[in-house]
């Protein structure tokens, strides 16, 4: 089995990379500034594929999690895409900080078309998820959310109006684009999100994700290892 | 001269399409669902790439066009390419439907992440343009602008602003990510934008942009036939 991790930032795959000494594969994607990770867990190929760096930090957001997705699905053709991060969530929701969600759906809240029809329909994505998620979130003890993506680390009314209509649940800033490629090939993708900021809590966004980043991907690292041993034993 | 065109809707290529008589390349980019067209032009190799559809709509916005720009870039390595496309612009900059500019410049405007440090300077953008570009607008007697992308038709209050506080002009919604895939390789990008609507008159955007959509696409096949020549002349 092949599994390929997407990870948008360096802080948020290092405890993973560290755990599981994977080894950079120099030049893997080049001219491209993805980086490629790889190493062997119970007789499985495991690959983290981080998104890389311009202009001198890593590069978050839609497009480049759209590149590093298509690259590591050409290169590697996995058997399974995981998308491992942080995200904002909601008190509401009884999300705390350093929560491990699945993502039991995923959608845009950023990019408005009018229209209940086909291109109303399309902007939100609405891609599918991995069919196992629910059993796996069951058999490990992991809450589920739907994943909403947009490009801005804050959210604006407009944004809060479409996760609110919509049910989004972990907003994040890459998970959409990484499924709408997905969905290009019929790949499996499953969502592992670690909560850095609560949303409806009134404090500062950047300041609350700073801070709790490195706690939120400790508890990512830890969660990522219960999923690969589920998935390759 | 290998040219790509990448464009987002069949209605924009299409006049382009029937002037030059370019033939579908059937499963160039399979299993993407972009499309390859092509042509020769003087002994040039012309080749117009669309996005492509998915659930019965073209797949308009920046994920699809990095997709293409990056399926293109590996399947032709083109020696420009070009982006051709509708926009919305600004009365208050002296912009009319059907206007045709070219872009002096490019951004993203809905990518919000603090900071005027390395993480806000990239949210934004801002790569390079083909360096030719003012002495071929000169030549052509074509306008330029700054292009400005985000994923949604409408402009908010926060896209307002952070377009002005950055002289954002020409209004889309693939653009930058185009330029962003082109600066991974430093590839030449070229951006031909005709106006269907303007931001700043009041009007309800989508309708505007239905409206106008046939003659500003009739408006950038001439564009382009003149571009064309230029270049390959």
């Amino acid at each position: 089995m092949k599994i390929v991790y997407i990870v948008a930032m360096v802080a948020e795959a290092k405890p993973f990379i560290e755990h599981y000494g994977v080894e950079l594969q120099e030049g893997f994607f080049a001219p491209l500034p993805c980086m490629c990770y790889k190493a062997e867990v119970h007789n499985n190929e495991l690959y983290v594929v981080l998104n890389g760096q311009q202009h001198g930090s890593d590069l978050v957001g839609c497009e480049a999690a759209s590149v590093a997705t298509l690259s590591a699905i050409q290169k590697i053709n996995p058997d399974i895409i995981i998308n491992s991060g942080t995200c904002g969530a909601f008190k509401s929701n009884g999300a705390e900080i350093a929560d491990v969600y699945l993502g039991n759906a995923v959608m845009f809240h950023d990019r408005r078309v009018p229209g209940d029809d086909e291109w109303g329909t399309q902007a939100l994505g609405n891609y599918p998820v991995y069919d196992k998620v629910l059993e796996m979130a069951d058999a490990l003890g992991f809450k589920t959310g739907k994943v909403t993506t947009g490009s801005s680390l804050d959210m604006q009314p407009c944004d809060k109006e479409i996760i609110e209509q919509n049910g989004g649940e972990l907003k994040d800033m890459e998970g959409a684009a990484v499924a709408f490629v997905c969905s290009l090939f019929q790949k499996p993708i499953l969502f592992v999100k670690s909560v850095t900021d609560l949303c409806d809590s009134g404090a500062e966004t950047f300041e609350e994700f700073s801070k709790n980043l490195a706690k939120a991907s400790e508890a990512l690292k830890e969660a990522n290892i219960k999923i690969i041993d589920y998935l390759t034993k």
